[in-house]
């Protein structure tokens, strides 16, 4: 229980103030943050903030959109709020195809070039890497499920992350496990004990995944034993990678969303015991 | 264009004789079969229709749903069918995790072991391929979308079907590349040019994929040209393999299935020309 972090966009109706104060309450110690509610709360209101209330950062949510060749200057300063939060890592989501906007209908100026939009994640990559290592912040790349290659990410499958992360040092670029995005790969286990021996596991995140999906697949996922996803064999590959931080629960869920918040933590911590911790030992 | 299919779940209203009838009148070569439509028009009827036709098959659609440890017997039939149809290939879609039924909330009695629902797979093709290879049937692989990993498919890319290949001699046991469902993944380049070299290719389909996603994510599949896809490189990619057999079409669509099928066939042949043919060269 200890390890367990709220992502707070699991609780999307608490500010900052009301999270941390949940956090509190339910005996969690990490929180894993997202910068719109941090700007709502102010950045160095929410670094004090969860330093007094002993709360470690899990991590900030999130850099990236990374593909249509712009958007340095604000990864630049999603960095700076990463250090000041001292946050474990910013997530990167490094975005889709060059105008393909989610839920909306394709228009004019789309580009189908995936092997471009891909290209374009390295060279950003390369420029913020150091920048982000001058600031003692590691960047996490985020796998994504294929189903949000179009419109999120182009960044699909744990092995492509670890691939473009393998020119920059371990601790300056690692990657993030969420079982959601991964849990259907055939090659996971051997990616997962790969990004052990690369020592770039920067964050595991679990969540399962609904079925049917719902109408708007990015709310397809669920709290842990509500989906398809068979948590024991993940969470035991990633223990065996050494990984020991934080594991954070970052759900998407309209009925989620749509419950008390207490309730949802109150869940969330019945389902971390009985699903995901025995699988740490 | 002598190399286009049509897959008649494209033109779903039609029977077996209308479809038919529509590809004599667009001049169109061969025609992607299925099951249920054969049955209904009669199987040896069918093979008359379209041998009389001087209509190839590109394939029968489907067998598979194997992860259950059921269904030996029907794809039995259904690769007496293929062998009676004189078709390629007969398409195996495999199956998800057992008591997951798409569209339908999940239930009591569901496996989570994706594992054990893979190794079924493998075990029920142990059974099938020499079945299949007395009867001079080509068994293909269809490697789904992870979307549909967990109620129809827990073969989700080309490595893995090439890998669940891989016992069995080329002529036995195919795979399907369809652009839909493999797109977005990183290794497909290479994947394809392992199955040329492994003269596995047994057939290559092309559809897009609609951006965003309807509701049904059944139905995501588009005209090419309609969506997120590129086909020159996948197409590229599939010629340079020497892979000279039909091209099908087949669109799982509700607007498409609500159209005029004499409008489905002009606009297919028309988006055939302009985005798939230049890449055939």
């Amino acid at each position: 229980m200890s390890r367990l972090s709220l992502n707070q966009w699991t609780t999307r109706r608490w500010s900052v103030p009301d999270a941390v104060d949940g956090c509190r309450r339910h005996g969690i110690e990490a929180i894993g943050l997202w910068r719109e509610p941090v700007a709502e709360h102010g950045l160095a209101a929410t670094a004090k903030l969860v330093r007094d209330a002993g709360l470690r950062v899990s991590s900030l949510c999130r850099g990236g959109f990374l593909t249509g060749g712009s958007g340095l200057e604000d990864n630049r300063r999603a960095i700076d709020e990463a250090a000041e939060l001292d946050a474990a890592c910013l997530v990167l989501v490094v975005g889709g195809l060059p105008g393909v906007v989610p839920g909306e209908p394709l228009g004019d100026g789309v580009s189908r070039d995936l092997k471009a939009a891909r290209a374009r994640v390295a060279e950003a990559l390369e420029e913020l890497a150091p920048y982000a290592a001058e600031r003692g912040v590691r960047l996490a790349l985020e796998p994504l499920h294929p189903m949000y290659c179009a419109d999120r990410a182009v960044l699909s499958t744990l092995k492509q992350a670890l691939d473009l992360a393998s020119p920059h040092p371990a601790d300056q670029v690692g990657v993030v496990v969420d079982t959601f995005h991964i849990w259907w790969d055939p090659e996971v286990y051997d990616q997962i004990a790969r990004a052990g021996a690369e020592g770039r596991v920067a964050s595991y995140q679990v969540c399962d995944q609904l079925h049917p999906l719902p109408q708007d697949v990015l709310l397809g996922r669920a709290m842990m034993g509500d989906g398809v996803i068979g948590f024991t064999p993940l969470t035991e590959a990633v223990t065996a990678t050494g990984y020991d931080g934080d594991i954070e629960v970052e759900i998407f869920n309209a009925d989620v969303w749509a419950a008390d918040p207490d309730t949802v933590l109150a869940t969330m911590k019945e389902r971390f015991t009985t699903l995901i911790a025995p699988a740490l030992a």
